[in-house]
């Protein structure tokens, strides 16, 4: 028996999230569907680094799962690929030692957050980034906002009300605007680990500094008080990306 | 009566192409049904400059209409796009001349044609770029082959075998291949006008050659033997985008 981990990218758009629920079609549940017809109806359960919600998008999800096929490490690549539907993609497979654990494992995760700020917006894209017409954002106050939550923060303010974790706190290392020449502006938040909802929830908040409906003096003062019903809106799915997942060398 | 010169795009993948047909989800049908519901039930007629296939995507088609609406002319791009359904915007709307004619008007078009180079398949991108696995092309030989079009030709081994059309000569006044910083390589072809399945069977040539199925120099002779036979595959629907329309001033 040997442990694979796998990094696959996905469009969220055609799917009722990551993990498998009944009667939906999940990514989960196309990735077990294929390797358990690869193992001759033996069935493969498959642990990602976490789920993902409704329409949200991963470039850099990873799995791990066990098998025991006679199969060459350097052809599992393309024989997922001819097999998964085209919104799944892996984009490696890498053999581990059965100590790693796709979940419990992870020391990072990056997220992206795009929105779309053309004048129209783009028909190609509209399942990708967010858009939200008649409305330019002041990039350098989002930015300015985003240093409160730089560091080691309770985040209890900034996930869902439904979180059951107990222990919010968490450590954010990296927190950046950027603008492309595709007229997108892209949120690229990278931490220690995050709570349900969390990085839509910033992201949401820091649109709201952007557009001029809170300070962005706000942000420390919504992070101190705990409490979810002082942030903002989430920001939609569409526009979250899953983009790198940490494990311990 | 005014005529209205709209630009238009539209994602081609939920359309069973441009024109009316009976039973079809296309482009005229949800324009007209919008136009006709802004003018209270009164059929309104639209005139493409051209039709497109199924699957083919458009970033500067151009229509006209007419309309006896009293509605200032800087609010039809907002009205139009608060009705039309996400996989279609206008660009932009002008007041033209009851002399205008979007199809019979024009003097040139361009078409970009998009292939995907990347090692792994974009899931975002699948409906937008043609991938080839597998090969990739060498883009000098695309460039070296691509000369054979310029200039005045009778394009008769170029379009199918269906074109009804008598005058098979077109004048293409440049034809470009570009890479770009997202792994795309791209085809972009300017001229007075072009036949059914035109640019992609070019494209679908020029691949060929750059991935050493034929010769560079083969494309002159496949010209002058105006036989569509003679050529090979046309290029895939989706990698093809109607992208601007020229008129006479």
């Amino acid at each position: 028996m040997k442990r694979l981990k796998v990094t696959i990218m996905y469009d969220g758009f055609g799917f009722a999230g990551y993990q498998v629920q009944p009667n939906e079609r999940t990514v989960q549940l196309e990735l077990e569907k294929v390797l358990t017809n690869m193992h001759k109806g033996t069935i493969v359960k498959v642990v990602a680094s976490g789920r993902t919600d409704a329409g949200v998008h991963a470039t850099g999800q990873v799995i791990h799962f066990d098998t025991d096929l006679q199969f060459p490490l350097n052809r599992w690549q393309k024989a997922l690929n001819a097999q998964l539907p085209g919104d799944i993609r892996v984009v490696s497979v890498e053999e581990v030692s059965s100590e790693f654990h796709a979940r419990y494992g992870t020391t990072g995760k990056v997220y992206r957050y795009k929105w779309g700020l053309e004048d129209v917006e783009s028909p190609f894209k509209r399942h990708y980034v967010v858009y939200i017409p008649g409305v330019k954002p002041n990039v350098n106050l989002m930015r300015e906002a985003a240093q409160a939550f730089l560091g080691v923060h309770d985040f209890t303010s900034f996930c869902s009300a439904r979180t059951e974790v107990v222990d919010r706190v968490r450590h954010i290392k990296r927190l950046e605007l950027l603008e492309n020449e595709q007229g997108e502006l892209h949120m690229v938040i990278e931490g220690d680990g995050f709570l349900y909802n969390m990085v839509r929830i910033i992201a949401g908040n820091l649109w709201e500094v952007g557009i001029g409906k809170r300070e962005a003096s706000d942000m420390a003062h919504i992070l101190s008080a705990m409490d979810r019903k002082r942030a903002g809106k989430t920001a939609p799915a569409q526009g979250l990306y899953l983009e790198s997942v940490y494990y311990a060398e």
